[in-house]
C-alpha cells in the first residue's frame, strides 16, 4: 500500500500564483489571514490526512460499516478519527465565525477538502454532508433552529445528512412521497429515503437529517416539496427527549466508498418523525438546492482528490517495479518506458489542470460572498457556470486517471492487496451522485448558458482571451497558446451550434449537452493550467521560485496542451453532429 | 438482474453480408459448413449460454473460487455447467476433426466464443485456456505429446492453462527463474507461477500446465525459454501414475471475475514437477506466442462480449426505469430522455463496430489457415497486424461501454446486487492480461508495422479506400464516407509522422504507440460498421432482409461516424506531438 504525500507545494503554488490569494485576501474582508496562514493550516491538515486518515482508508474499505442489534456501526478506528478531526477545528473551516467556524475562505476550505478526501473519501464525506446541512440552515432556517442546530453541527459534535432520494425519486425529485403532517410548532414526517451517505453512525452525539417532502396538500411536482430539519435525538430542551422516529433500515452493498455507510431510511412509525420546517412552505428546493451547489464543487473536488491518490499510488509503483531488462542483463524500473510515462504524465496533467480549476472555482465562491453587490453577482453567476463543469468533468476525469493508475500496476492492479483498484471503485461514484452528469450538463447548457442567452459564458471566453494574449507573448508557451486558442474556437463554435439549433430541436440541448460540458470542462481545465504555466514562465524569468517545479510545470501544461486539449476538436465535431443519429432509433430497436 | 439475449440477429448480420461466410466456406475447405449450420449453431449456443451460463454470472462472482484443505473448490454449479458445455461438443469447436474437434471455422468458434463470455466470462475463461493450449500442442508438441494429450484436452475432459508469470516477470519475461532439469525423457520443473488463471478446480480430471522455465545453461533473457507440458496427474500409462508436483498455493483476491481461480502455482516439491519439451529447446517463446496470440483476439473478443452483456443490462433499465414525469404527471422511462439515448447509441454503436471487427479479423485467421500458400502469407500478416488492434482497442472500448452501463443505472449502479458494476469490474481485467495494451501497442508498432516499412498498413489502408469509394456512391452514407475518410487521413498522416520520426527519436515509437493503436482501432471499427451499414443500404435498395433492423444499422453506423470516428483526430494530435512532453520530465519531478 502506497503511502499518501499531501501535495502541498502544487498547493501553494495555485493559491499563490494562480488564486492569487493575497489580493484575494486584500479585496475581502478575510481579517489577518494571509498566505502563510494558508500554508501552515495546509501543512497541519496534511499530517491529519496523511498520518491519521489515509491509514484508515484500506480498513473502510475491507471492513465497512455494519448494520447490527444497535444501529450502524462504522469501521473501527474512524470514530477516534473523527474525533482527532473535530478536535482540530477541521470539521467547519470556512464556516462563519459568528457560529462557531473559523471564518476561513472557501479556496482555502476546498484544498484542505482536497487532501481529507485524497487520504480517505468514503471517512471525509461524513464532515462534507455536514458543510451542507450548515449551509442550508444558514441561508434558510429561523434564527431559533439556528440557534438550537448550527454550534454542534459547526463543531462536528452533531454531523448533517441530505435526504432526498427515495426509490422512486432519483433524478426526478417530483415524485418525492414522504409527507410530513403539522403538529404545533412542528412536523410529524413519514416515508422512506435511499441512498442517505453517512445516514447512520456512531461518530457524533446526533445526527441532523435535512429531509424533501410533501405537506398536506402541497401542488403536485417539485413546487410542492418543502425541507425538513430531523434530528435523531431530539435534543433534551425540546420538551420530549429521547430519539426520534429515525432510523436505519439497511445498508446498500456498493461497488465502493464502503466506509461511508449508504442507508435506507425510515422516517415515522407511532407517531412520525418530529420534524422542523425550514424554510417557506413548499420551497424546498431552493433550500435544497443550496446544499446541492456546494456538494457538487466539493464532488468535483472529491475527483481530483482520487485522483491525486491514484497518480501518487501509480508513481511510487512505477518508480520501484523492476520490469525492464537492459542489454546489460541489470533491471531497471518500468518508469522508463515511454508507455509508462506517457499515463503518468496523463495523470499529472489531469491533477495539476483540475486542482487548478478547482481552486479558481473555490476563490469566486469567495469573491461571490465578500465582494460589494455588483460584482458579487457577477461571480456568483461564475460560480454557477462554473459548479456543472467542475462536478461533470472533474468526476469524470477521475474515471480515466484512476484507471490509467489501475493500469500502470499491471495485474498487481488488479489485486484488492495492491490498494489502487480500491480507488477506482471508489471514485466510479462520483459521475453519478450529487446530480448524475447527465443532470450536471443539462444545467450547464440550460439554466447556465441558454438561460442567459450565453452571457455568463461570453464574459468567460472572453477572459480566456485574455490569457491568451499573454500566451502568445511567452516563448516558452507557444504550443500551449496555439492549443487553447483552438479549443476556444472549439467551445465557441460547439455554443453557436447550441444557440442556433436549441430553438428548432427540443431534443437538441439535451443530445450535445454532455459533450459540451465535456468541451468546456477540458477548455476550463486548460485555461487554468494554462494560467498556472504563464505563472511559471514568469517566475523562471525573474528568477523566482524553485526551478525544478516551474519547469515541471511548464512541461506538464505542455503535455496537457499536447494530449487532453486536442479533445476539445472531436467533442465539437459530435456537438455539431447533433441530435440526429441520438434520436433517431425507435426505442424498440435498441 | 437483467437477462442475456443473444445478439444472433446481428451476428447473423455480420456472417453473412459483412464476412460473406457463403464465400469462405466456397474458397476454404470446409465441407457442408453453410450460413444455415452456422446459424444453428449459434442458436444452439445461445440456449446454453442464456439458460445456464448466464445465470451463474452473479454466482461466480458472490460465491467465487476458494482454496481449502482439498485444493480449489469453483463456484457452486459451474461444474455442472461445465459437463454440460463438454457434452455439447462445445469445448474445441473449431480444432480439427482429426483430433476429435468439429473442424469449424475460426470466425464461427468466435461467434461462438462471444456468446459464452457474454454470458459467464469468469467461467469461460476455463475452455478459453483450453484452446491455447490445444493451439501450442498442435503447433509444437511431439506426435507422441499429441497423441496422449489431445484428444482429451479437445473433449474438454481436461483443460489446459498458461503458465508464464513469476512474481519477478511479468511484461518482462526475460526474467523466468523457473528451472527443468533433465531427467530421461522428461524433465523436473522447479519454481513459482502467479497469475495462472484457473490454474486448480475440480471441473475436469487433469489439468495441462503449459509452462515457461529454463533448462539448465541456457542462454540468459527470453532466448534461454522452453516451452513444458506439465499435468496435474499424470496419467496411468506414464509408469508413475497419481499426481504431479504442481499444486496451487493460493489464490488472488481479485477486483473482478472472482468465478475464475487465479492462483498462485507451485511446481516441484521433493523431486521437481514431472514435465515434457513442447517444442525445441529455448525456443519456448516462439510456442507461447502460438497461444497468445490466439488468446490476445480472444480477448478482444471478451471487450465486445461484456460490452454487449453491459449494453443489454442498460438497456433493460433505461426501459423500465421511470424517472421522468410529464406535463400531465404520467411518468416516462429514462430511455426518452436524449443524454441516455447519447449513452446507449454510443454502447451500441461500440458493440456493433467491435463485432464486425471481430469476425473480421478471424474470417482472417481462417483463410490464413486455409488459403493457398501465397494468400494465406498475406492473410496471416493481416491477422498479425489486426490481433494487437483487436486485443488493444476492444478491451479499452470496452472500459467505456460497462463504465456507461452503470452510469444509465444512476445510483442503483453503484450497488452491487443490480449487477451492472459486476460488468465494469470484470471487465478492468482485459487491458492488463495477455499483455498489457502497452504492450500491444508496441507490438502493433514495432513487429507490425515498422518491422516491414508499413507494407501490412499500407494494404489496410488501400482496402478501406476501396470501401470508402463504394460508400460516397450511397446517398445514405455520406456522413460515414466523410468521417471514415478524414479518419484514414488521419491514420496514414499518424504513421507517417511515425516512420519519419522512428529512426531520430529512440523514445518516439514508445510514446505514440498507444495512441496511435487507438486511432487504428477506430479506424478499424469504423471501416467495419461502414461495411455493414453499406450492405445494409444495399439491401433496403433491394427490398432484401429486415427494414427495421437495416435502419437501426444505418442510424448506429452515423452515430459511429459522428461520435466515435471524430476522436481519431484528437488521437492524430496527439501522435503528431510525439514523445516531447512525454519524456522532458527528470523521474523525481514526478
Amino acid at each position: 500500500m502506497s503511502e499518501y504525500l499531501p501535495p502541498l507545494s502544487d498547493t501553494r503554488f495555485v493559491l499563490e500564483e494562480v488564486v492569487c490569494l493575497e489580493d484575494l485576501c486584500q479585496g475581502l474582508d478575510l481579517g489577518e489571514f494571509d498566505l502563510e496562514m494558508a500554508t501552515q493550516i495546509l501543512a497541519e491538515a496534511g499530517r491529519l490526512a496523511a498520518d491519521v486518515l489515509a491509514p484508515l482508508n484500506a480498513a473502510g474499505d475491507r471492513d465497512g460499516a455494519r448494520l447490527g442489534e444497535a444501529g450502524v456501526q462504522e469501521t473501527p478506528g474512524f470514530a477516534k478519527a473523527y474525533r482527532l478531526f473535530c478536535a482540530g477545528g477541521w470539521s467547519a473551516l470556512s464556516a462563519q465565525p459568528e457560529i462557531g467556524g473559523q471564518g476561513l475562505p472557501q479556496v482555502l476550505a476546498t484544498a484542505v477538502n482536497e487532501l481529507w478526501h485524497s487520504a480517505n473519501m468514503a471517512f471525509a464525506l461524513c464532515p462534507l454532508l455536514s458543510l451542507g446541512a450548515i449551509e442550508a440552515l444558514r441561508h434558510h432556517a429561523s434564527p431559533a433552529l439556528q440557534a438550537r442546530y448550527l454550534p454542534k453541527l459547526v463543531s462536528g459534535e452533531w454531523t448533517g445528512t441530505m435526504n432526498l432520494t427515495e426509490p422512486d425519486a432519483g433524478s426526478d425529485l417530483a415524485a418525492v412521497k414522504t409527507r410530513a403532517v403539522p403538529e404545533g410548532e412542528h412536523y410529524r414526517l413519514s416515508g422512506q429515503k435511499i441512498f442517505i451517505t453517512w445516514g447512520e453512525h456512531g461518530m457524533s452525539d446526533n445526527i441532523l437529517h435535512l429531509v424533501l417532502a410533501r405537506l398536506p396538500e402541497a401542488p403536485a411536482g417539485v413546487k410542492g416539496l418543502s425541507l425538513f430539519l430531523v434530528p435523531r435525538f431530539i435534543p433534551g430542551d425540546e420538551g420530549t427527549p429521547g430519539p426520534n422516529e429515525v432510523r436505519c433500515l439497511s445498508l446498500e452493498h456498493k461497488l465502493g466508498i464502503h466506509g461511508s455507510p449508504t442507508c435506507v431510511m425510515n422516517l415515522g412509525g407511532d407517531r412520525g418523525a418530529l420534524g422542523y420546517l425550514i424554510g417557506e412552505p413548499h420551497a424546498g428546493l431552493a433550500c435544497m438546492f443550496t446544499m446541492m451547489n456546494h456538494a457538487r464543487q466539493a464532488v468535483g473536488m472529491q475527483g481530483l482528490a482520487i485522483a491525486e491518490r491514484a497518480y501518487q499510488a501509480a508513481r511510487g509503483y512505477a518508480r520501484q517495479r523492476l520490469q525492464g531488462t537492459a542489454r546489460d542483463g541489470s533491471r531497471f524500473a518500468i518508469i522508463r518506458f515511454p508507455d509508462v510515462r506517457r499515463m503518468l504524465m496523463q495523470m499529472k496533467a489531469a491533477v495539476e489542470a483540475m486542482r487548478a480549476l478547482a481552486l479558481i472555482a473555490a476563490a469566486e465562491v469567495d469573491r461571490a460572498e465578500h465582494g460589494d453587490q455588483a460584482s458579487a453577482r457577477a461571480h456568483q453567476r461564475r460560480v454557477d457556470l462554473y459548479t456543472p463543469i467542475v462536478k461533470g468533468w472533474m468526476t469524470e476525469l477521475a474515471q480515466e486517471v484512476t484507471s490509467l493508475a489501475v493500469q500502470v500496476h499491471g495485474g498487481a492492479g488488479y489485486i484488492e492487496e495492491t490498494g489502487v483498484a480500491r480507488h477506482f471503485r471508489d471514485a466510479r461514484i462520483l459521475p453519478i451522485y450529487e446530480g448524475t452528469n447527465g443532470i450536471q450538463a443539462l444545467d450547464l447548457v440550460g439554466r447556465k448558458t441558454l438561460a442567459d442567452g450565453g452571457e455568463t459564458l461570453a464574459a468567460l471566453f472572453d477572459e480566456i482571451e485574455g490569457t491568451l494574449g499573454a500566451l502568445v507573448c511567452e516563448p516558452r508557451c507557444g504550443v500551449l497558446a496555439e492549443a487553447l486558442g483552438a479549443a476556444l474556437e472549439a467551445a465557441r463554435a460547439a455554443w453557436q451550434r447550441l444557440l442556433k439549433g436549441a430553438g428548432d430541436d427540443p431534443a437538441l440541448a439535451g443530445s450535445v449537452s454532455f459533450n459540451f460540458m465535456q468541451l468546456m470542462g477540458y477548455l476550463c481545465g486548460g485555461w487554468a493550467i494554462a494560467r498556472s504555466a504563464l505563472a511559471a514562465a514568469l517566475m523562471l524569468g525573474a528568477g523566482r521560485g524553485d526551478p525544478a517545479f516551474l519547469e515541471a510545470k511548464l512541461i506538464t501544461a505542455r503535455f496537457y496542451a499536447e494530449h487532453l486539449l486536442p479533445r476539445t476538436q472531436a467533442l465539437l465535431l459530435s456537438v455539431q453532429a447533433g441530435s440526429g443519429s441520438i434520436m433517431a432509433l425507435p426505442e424498440d430497436a435498441f
